[in-house]
């Protein structure tokens, strides 16, 4: 093991009602649901306490009965955030928005407002949607295929920071002596007009106080990989080995040098699934109840998803089938193939481990344990921390934050305290000038 | 005057940060922002001491150095109402969102969110948005035209209800023993195919406490109010004058029936912007001040906008010309028009008038006299209520709620207390059945 990072190891959670393990929410501990707000207000304080960066929200625009438990119902993530902005002082509160299925005017202002009600922690997750079955809910007939929704991300990411800059941070005068509330001279109107979108401006809020809100890019592939080097904050992606973890990393850094900016201002996330017991029978244990309680129909469900193709008629106690790339999904169904070539997995095998965290690493064992699994990844350069995915909610959170943290903490590795006022100071990241507004 | 009603008279606080009269912010008692959060927190906090049924917030998709002060920069309504859902309980919380520019998964979808988030305290003031310049932000050639815009908005509204029923009360079976987490036979798929919407369901919300958040309205127009009597809870509206209130109601109310309703079940709420001295001579000089900080340039901008024209080139000390009808917020040119022409108004007077509450009635006096104008218009069946437009805050709302509202409910026209959990009950209105899942 190398020297710890100068940096702190970022913590991000990735809340989701109902837990992260497809059974997690009938572990008889388990508290859920997407619409529960006492319960996310005590997670979100718990978050808080165990100084983590930011807490994280996934979205779909879809749902059906035989959804994960977390996405059949769940509140809408920007109403929620500025809920939660009310209840929380230092957390980040990063919600997921489609470059698909929104428009650049209405996500510039929304995520502008969280930041202003929050006082500079909201963050964008920026995705381009991949079910194809959205559109039916948006009267459109077709979804753009999985290239050209990145080609229409890279031009609505565009769009967003350049709304957010449409006010210079001093144009409000509001001199009641003079009348004079806004110095037209400091308004910047975009007038963007390109192959996607064409939008005038300004945007109606003032400039944020992070300037920009931070921005999330959760896609791995060449594309994705591509738009996060370019614009994004943060990385989120799921690996499960620390070679292939260190592998992303590097090459991701190198992409972003290439745009000519300093590397350690994007940070990698993987997601990490922590089963945590007082001893290493008791986390195992528990493991084993969870994976008990998967009904095989929803987890094969599951993977068909996650790997973009329908697997029910092949024969489970087979290998994986050699399948056609995806539309959707790329990186994640690659990953998933991968694993089971690698681990010579069957279907079975697959879609049990699949269903525990939809492909993201699971880590199981005692707080030192899981301690130790981390410290690993974060220490060797295959991550800058990670995005926690408690199996269910509250137990196991709390069980990482209370038992696991601590460790972190100890070893030098998590911080211990709150530095910035912003989410981009806790990041040690600076805000952007306006460059429309140059000082 | 008749008896009083046997209903109470509705408030509802129409906020807005740089409070009403177009010179309100510039009184030196006057606090202000579209984005002061802390100050909208106080504000509300004072309706609810007052009894409000509601805080109302309109919503523009423009912007302009040049605008409103209160328009020039805000938060965005749905994130400002979930923060606001959490320092309040039992004021009701309405947004404005266009059915010309958002989608209504989405909007169905939102507002659900902040129905559960508040417990039960949603309103959305469907409006069709009356400016074309807001095509420009939106990546659209075209602004659909005001007739249209309605054939729109009514079939928009279809399909957010529909949406809001996607749900029984009783789906969530949320078993841990069995693992059905919802009964699909509870879930219906709106499958909505229309002239301009294709929207397939199911919403990932669950039914709103509220069973349907309460729905606003607008718009005077023929079409608006034929959109209203089918669909509205609330109206809003501006009539200047006892006749034109009456006859406004007694009309709508009657629509109403036609559409099979009871017509109690939709309550017209004018604007009324309350100028407040204690003494008659004190609100005199307090409206002359107000009046006294209007920038000509900018009340001329404000009725052009109102009257759909650019009157900027007319002899100000000339009579209204003659005007084409204008493609936007017909009714409310119809209603300056007719108040220029009823009382032999200048253009420089009108303008003054309209830079007062944008064309909507202005009541200046004492408590006493600011009280009586409200009972003459309630009692005598012009109004159900009134929306509540201070000139500036907080001071002119406080004064309201601490020197008016108490004559109110000393007449025994205004609520001493809430009655109901949810704005629905507290209006007196009862939840509607979901047709889907009939008891």
């Amino acid at each position: 093991m190398t020297a710890a990072p100068s940096r702190p190891m970022r913590l991000g959670l990735f809340l989701q009602g109902a837990g992260h393990h497809v059974a997690g929410w009938r572990h008889p501990e388990a508290e859920f649901g997407g619409e529960n707000l006492g319960l996310i207000q005590r997670i979100a304080a718990t978050a808080e306490a165990g100084k983590f960066d930011l807490l994280f929200l996934a979205d779909g625009l879809t749902t059906s009965a035989d959804a994960h438990p977390s996405f059949v119902a769940r509140l809408e993530p920007m109403c929620l955030l500025s809920a939660l902005a009310m209840g929380t002082k230092h957390l980040g509160l990063a919600a997921t928005m489609s470059t698909t299925y929104a428009e650049p005017f209405h996500v510039a202002r929304v995520f502008a407002s969280l930041d202003h009600l929050s006082g500079g922690r909201a963050a964008w997750n920026a995705v381009t949607t991949s079910y194809a079955r959205s559109s039916a809910n948006f009267s459109r007939g077709t979804h753009p295929p999985h290239d050209e929704r990145y080609a229409i991300a890279e031009e609505f990411l565009d769009v967003v920071r350049g709304l957010w800059d449409s006010f210079a941070d001093d144009a409000f005068l509001k001199d009641k002596a003079s009348g004079v509330y806004v110095d037209p001279a400091r308004v910047h109107t975009l007038n963007h007009e390109g192959k996607y979108f064409s939008v005038k401006g300004p945007l109606n809020v003032s400039r944020p106080p992070q300037g920009h809100p931070i921005v999330i890019q959760a896609g791995s592939s060449g594309p994705g990989q591509r738009l996060a080097a370019r614009t994004a904050d943060l990385v989120f992606t799921a690996q499960q080995t620390f070679d292939e973890g260190r592998t992303f990393r590097d090459g991701l850094r190198r992409q972003v040098a290439e745009e000519g900016r300093d590397p350690d201002h994007l940070m990698i996330l993987p997601g990490v699934c922590p089963v945590i017991g007082a001893t290493e029978a008791e986390a195992k244990a528990l493991y084993a109840q969870l994976q008990g309680g998967i009904d095989p129909a929803a987890a094969i469900l599951l993977l068909s998803d996650r790997l973009g193709h329908d697997i029910s008629g092949y024969d489970l106690d087979g290998p994986l089938p050699n399948l056609p790339q995806s539309d959707q999904l790329q990186s994640r169904a690659k990953l998933l193939t991968d694993l089971a070539r690698r681990e010579n997995l069957t279907l079975r095998e697959l879609y049990y481990l699949v269903a525990g965290a939809r492909g993201h690493r699971i880590v199981w064992g005692t707080p030192e344990q899981v301690a130790d699994a981390l410290t690993e990844w974060f220490v060797g350069g295959a991550s800058d921390g990670f995005n926690i995915m408690p199996p269910f909610f509250p137990g196991q959170f709390e069980r990482f934050v209370e038992d696991v943290v601590p460790i972190l903490q100890q070893r030098g590795l998590a911080r211990t305290e709150y530095t910035g006022a912003t989410l981009r100071e806790n990041l040690g990241l600076p805000r952007p000038e306006n460059p429309f507004f140059p000082r």
